[in-house]
């Protein structure tokens, strides 16, 4: 009883998945709006920065060639220039035997190469006494250190953090190319299947995937339509996909979890584009289907909420990441020591839910289809394909959620 | 010259910091928004889950014990008594001799208690051929085994993750008591700072530390509000911190980099409520604030955004879960090995930007201000105020951004 036409391994899969994504357009955003979505493009400092050379402390600007061998016993003497103010930029240079007072990231004047720190200064009316030496460039910082004129800031691709938002800011981009947020098609299909608000009856399963699916979606930093639970109809699902490809860049069909509705499924997105993979080299996870629908990325996922969300994790993440133009690894990862044996057939990637505390990580070998274990575990254990497992004491990587 | 009352340690500034943290309140939204809320109150399932027994296979339900010895060449007989349709539940129950067919998810019928899998089956007319016995219980979930009624589904304060919303979904939630969102309010203060449109003068620097700080309440979860650049008068930053205290939950105020500026910081929070720390053993977030405004915390941050950085990670952070009643922990934490030393003053915790690749650390020893190694880096290692650093070859614990 041949299920699958053939099955794949999860990476012909996961590239299958990728090679049908198009990355998404651009838009600009308001810098303050701009955290969490993903650059368009190359942002490169306009200018030098700090474009001065700027006090690292609040301290004395000086020639450091003039405070060497200098002691609490023998300070070097300095005649008081004057004193820079923030945001003033020094209006004059120093010459010999000169210092002038800077506040920290204030100018360092001209004449000066060094800033001594006002704890090992003295102020005396006019003069200054500095009780040790100081090295040429000690305390300042030149005018391009930070980031050269031209110089890239923060690379395309990137899904800015607080800090790259900060780097933007520094760099004068008051308005920020980005990739538009993806719009991704949600459809629970499974006759079995029942609005949460309702109380199923027996045989019956409330529609936990497309809510699973849309959480999982958004977390990724895409935007989501529901196409509400579809009978399993061949025209039903038919007509819902057909809009779906219309309206999104993508579309997630959450299957039934028996063999027909699979089928069903699969049988719909042929019809209306391509089944690329039907089956993969994956448990849970299995009955898989990547194909697309016009020209939009399709993804069939297992009716168990647990299959579903491997296969969210391992195939549609990559998927999501492509689509939006998405480069960076913001993947949570732990090592730790194994304190069971996790069998596991050879020619498969299986996903174990585990827990991981003090280092330990602890398999949790639930039923497929319970949520309480996805809820319990921590992450996920990768055995890959090619090992039968892993051993009590192997040190593995977990993949946290 | 002494800048600060007196220095606390870490560990204290941020007690001090959550303890002036009141909880936000709590609203109601629907479940397909309430990703990444925190939860405000246990959820707990409405009754057993899934409810009834469900098959865990595409296949047929037996009696285990009439399965026993049962092999390819002596395969046990069995009468089709009926077909269990999905989502119609099984209507009928099983006499000695009989089974039932039952798709993945089906109700497994009275009478029955195991499933055998249809791999293992052959259908001949009424009559099916076992030929591999099953244990009592095998591929069939318990009517309570996912969650019992009155059971906790998701405890409160958890940050709700795609599989907590989908468990959610499981116990029929449509709509979800969550926290409102902490409102923070963001000040930037300092003569020297211009704004992110403007091109800098000399000793000029755009207002970096208002877009990181909003970006950083915003990636935990708060909304923010911006009061602008103040500049360096006792009335004008007083008269924002007032408005602020009225409208916020708590207030960042981004302090200038120079003693002076920092000093009318702390000057304004204790006419208009309290300092608590004002200076912490911490590098680089040495002159830090911890007070509050009226009855809401006020933490000031080191105008070196690279510092404010720090500041946020260590001590806001902790102050905006509070806040938010977040208990979740979500920090992202590799273990690598150290490729260089790092010096370490005892008697404070130092947070030195590292990058890490294959699993080695290394420091970037940047000046402070320089925003470059914020970017450029991986995350922070922490030396533990006990230490004096670390040395090449040190197996560390990195905290990634």
């Amino acid at each position: 009883m041949a299920r699958f036409l053939s099955v794949v391994p999860v990476d012909e899969a996961v590239a299958a998945a990728i090679g049908l994504a198009r990355p998404v357009g651009t838009e600009t955003v308001p810098l303050d709006e701009a955290w969490n979505r993903v650059l368009g493009a190359d942002a490169r400092a306009d200018t030098d920065l700090p474009g001065f050379r700027r006090s690292t402390v609040d301290g004395y600007a000086v020639r450091a060639a003039e405070t060497v061998g200098a002691s609490d016993a023998i300070p070097s003497f300095f005649r008081l220039k004057g004193r820079v103010a923030m945001g003033a930029g020094a209006t004059f240079a120093l010459g010999l035997g000169e210092c002038a007072y800077v506040p920290t990231g204030g100018e360092v004047p001209g004449g000066a190469d060094a800033v001594a720190m006002v704890e090992h200064a003295e102020l005396l009316g006019d003069e200054v006494l500095i009780a040790k030496p100081v090295a040429d460039g000690e305390n300042l910082v030149l005018p391009d250190e930070d980031f050269g004129a031209g110089e890239i800031v923060v690379p395309a691709g990137r899904r800015l953090s607080p800090q790259e938002v900060g780097a933007l800011a520094a760099v004068g981009r008051v308005d920020v190319e980005v990739r538009r947020r993806p719009v991704i098609g949600v459809v629970s299909t499974g006759n079995e299947v029942v609005p949460v608000e309702a109380v199923p009856g027996r045989s019956e399963v409330r529609d936990v995937n497309s809510y699973l699916c849309r959480a999982f979606c958004r977390e990724r930093g895409c935007d989501t339509r529901f196409y509400g639970i579809v009978r399993d109809e061949p025209g039903a699902l038919r007509a819902v996909l057909e809009t779906a490809a219309n309206e999104c860049d993508a579309v997630l069909v959450s299957g039934g979890s028996s063999k027909d509705e699979r089928d069903l499924g699969a049988a719909t997105i042929a019809e209306l584009g391509e089944v690329l993979v039907h089956g993969i080299a994956l448990a849970p996870g299995k009955p898989t289907i990547v194909g697309r629908v016009n020209a939009i990325p399709a993804i069939g996922l297992p009716g168990h909420p647990a299959s579903a969300f491997v296969v969210l994790i391992v195939i549609a993440g990559p998927m999501l990441a492509a689509l939006a133009g998405d480069r960076t690894d913001r993947s949570r990862r732990a090592r730790a020591r194994l304190i069971e044996n996790v069998p596991s057939a050879r020619g498969r990637e299986d996903y174990v839910r585990v827990t991981v505390r003090d280092g330990e990580a602890r398999p949790l070998f639930a039923k497929s289809g319970l949520l309480n274990s996805l809820v319990r575990a921590d992450g996920l254990l990768r055995v890959p394909a090619g090992r039968e497992g892993y051993e009590t004491g192997d040190e593995v990587e977990v993949l946290l959620w």
